[in-house]
């Protein structure tokens, strides 16, 4: 047994790791554009990349290092995605370290960039910015302002987890993201930390299954970025580790966080979770929930609070999955909106649907009725917001 | 040699065939709701369907005939997709065909419905609103007013094809179509006359090859209706036939008329021709060429005339073929927007660029430079009226 108690503080709880955020000039007023995660001796590192063939050149940068090896610093911008910018693009993050490994020793340091593709990093900005950080600060709060985009609000959790035997360990992250999510690795940055005795080889297993339960169930927009990045770095400096406990813990932390990600959709009001169950093949599970939280159709008529289940119908059907008619049924929540037996939704039921559909956050249930498989993605709504929002992104 | 000349009055230049549109109460107002057309003889149909699983009635019913056979009737309304209907569905077509076959004989009537999903057919108000057609109406405007649901404007297009020889034919059709616009078979209703003295085998692999080339490569939002349909009939009046000239006249027809939906596409402004060339694969240019139509994130670039082709270039790595950023050339128009040797849009293209964007219709060419595989799709742009359309649609 264990517990796995939440707790203030994001990154700043965890031993080992300093964090800190600041204006370099990228972003215009006051709020940081710049962060960093460091740790105070060299760390095992896991990361899980963009599925996007166009990977910009900080994920090229790292995956130069090789498949295993060591950091103590992580370097994160917003503003400026450093993707299509060819091996100038490597080079300015060679420049950068360059510069402020001077000023600060560095074992293999890694980048991280979140923004508008197809121009060069300001680099002078940044290493300028660099001396006005606290580096022995644990501010996690201005790390996880420092990298948000579109967000509306920043994103951290953090976790002590305590075993039976009275020792335990702790494990946080901060994450952005709100548009370009889709489900083909959520689109958006993840940094987590844990102090956790974990073995390297765990720390990549793990992390790669969570993300697909997490980041990759949520879709805003069905865009996957050139930028997606999920890093888990360990310190070990609890000694401490139990598999079963740290794969709950970083499984809660990521589904936690994707579901920030979702609730901070852009002009996002409401989050639906897609539950499709009863499919002949698990690929018909995913594909036919998946196809749901991407459809511009359903998402719209969630926003307009419509209980058209024939948008969802359509879309299942259109999905490419086995299905039949006689035997599929619709659910809002425990409501029964679409079945061979009823298949008119009454004014009663319309008036139960349509309340549901109020609430800020519900289940769509789909039974195909062929099968044992399930899948549940998570998505929004489509408001006006996210038309404004991304026809006047660069502005 | 042969010349295609437009004509004016849609349906009404084929010999041989009528058409009308009344109300019969579907639909609040005047206007019409419900149409036909017919032959004076039996006629060789050809119809393509939709993808969709959840096929609807009217399209059960037609595939009941089996593969080849002869009809000279055609009922259509709006209003009511008579979709996720059961055998209800199927059974209330034979009710209507029974009830208006007593007053006018017809040979396998087939029927063919759009509208909101889920609800039966109002099987009375259809039946006496075929008491209020004229019969002997040849009346294309009223037929193609009938069939639309959120459509702007009717769309009906006729041409005479004139061969060399001194003889000819006619072709013309009318459609219907603004949302659920996707390129697995537009989502629409389309329904094309000729006199021509067409062998059925043709006028089968013809429209195929036709509906393939037009209506499959437009897409407004990714969505893929329960009631896609393509027919053509043939009265073989004419005489006449040349399968080339044939051919042309039928693609420039499907051709035409699909970008007629795409330019009444749901709250669009826009439509932006996506050619992909240099693909390895034909596979790749379809699927490269499809992603930028589909893109939420391309659709509010095109809506916000914003020149961020770091968006087309995401979607292309996105779209999971086989691509390279140094070897990728984006144009606009003729204006490249991105090249290895151009990275940086650069203030006066990108003026140029912005320019060009602000057009009402436009080319988007992404060269892949990997091989000798291109195809084109056709999109629009996403306004906030495809939100408030489609939020508010069964109201």
């Amino acid at each position: 047994m264990f517990d796995i108690i939440p707790q203030k503080g994001g990154l700043s709880i965890v031993e080992g790791f300093y964090c800190d955020g600041v204006n370099c000039g990228m972003r215009e007023g006051d709020q940081p554009d710049l962060a960093f995660i460091r740790s105070d001796a060299p760390c095992d590192i896991s990361a899980v990349f963009t599925t996007n063939r166009f990977q910009a050149a900080p994920i090229r940068h790292f995956q130069r290092y090789g498949e295993d090896f060591q950091t103590d610093f992580i370097l994160i911008n917003a503003k400026n995605a450093n993707a299509m910018t060819g091996k100038r693009g490597i080079e300015d993050i060679d420049s950068i370290f360059a510069a402020i490994g001077t000023k600060h020793p560095m074992t293999n340091p890694v980048m991280s960039s979140t923004g508008v593709i197809g121009y060069p990093l300001p680099v002078e900005k940044i290493v300028a910015g660099f001396d006005t950080f606290d580096l022995n600060a644990r501010d996690s709060a201005h790390a996880a302002e420092a990298i948000m985009t579109t967000d509306q609000f920043p994103k951290e959790l953090a976790f002590e987890v305590a075993l039976e035997d009275g020792t335990g360990f702790r494990i946080a992250g901060i994450c952005k993201g709100a548009g370009m999510i889709n489900p083909a690795m959520a689109t958006m940055l993840c940094f987590i930390v844990t102090d956790a005795d974990i073995p390297k080889a765990e720390m990549d297993s793990l992390l790669r299954e969570s993300v697909d339960h997490s980041f990759n169930t949520i879709s805003v927009d069905g865009d996957t970025s050139t930028n997606d990045t999920v890093m888990l770095m360990t310190s070990r400096k609890s000694g401490n580790y139990q598999k079963e406990a740290f794969k709950m813990a970083l499984d809660m932390l990521t589904h936690q966080l994707a579901m920030m990600i979702l609730r901070d959709g852009e002009g996002a009001n409401k989050v639906v979770a897609f539950e499709v169950s009863g499919a002949k093949t698990k690929e018909d599970a995913i594909k036919a929930s998946k196809a749901l939280s991407n459809s511009l159709l359903v998402k719209t008529a969630l926003f307009g609070e419509d209980p058209n289940w024939g948008r969802i119908a359509s879309t299942i059907g259109a999905s490419g999955i086995a299905c039949d008619e006689e035997l599929l049924v619709i659910r809002y929540e425990d409501l029964i909106v679409y079945s061979r037996e009823f298949p008119v939704l009454d004014a009663a039921r319309e008036a139960k649907a349509a309340k549901i559909m109020q609430k800020s956050s519900y289940k769509i249930h789909c039974d195909i009725g062929l099968g044992e498989y399930s899948h549940t993605s998570y998505g929004c709504d489509l408001s006006y917001d996210y038309v404004k929002i991304n026809a006047d992104y660069r502005t």
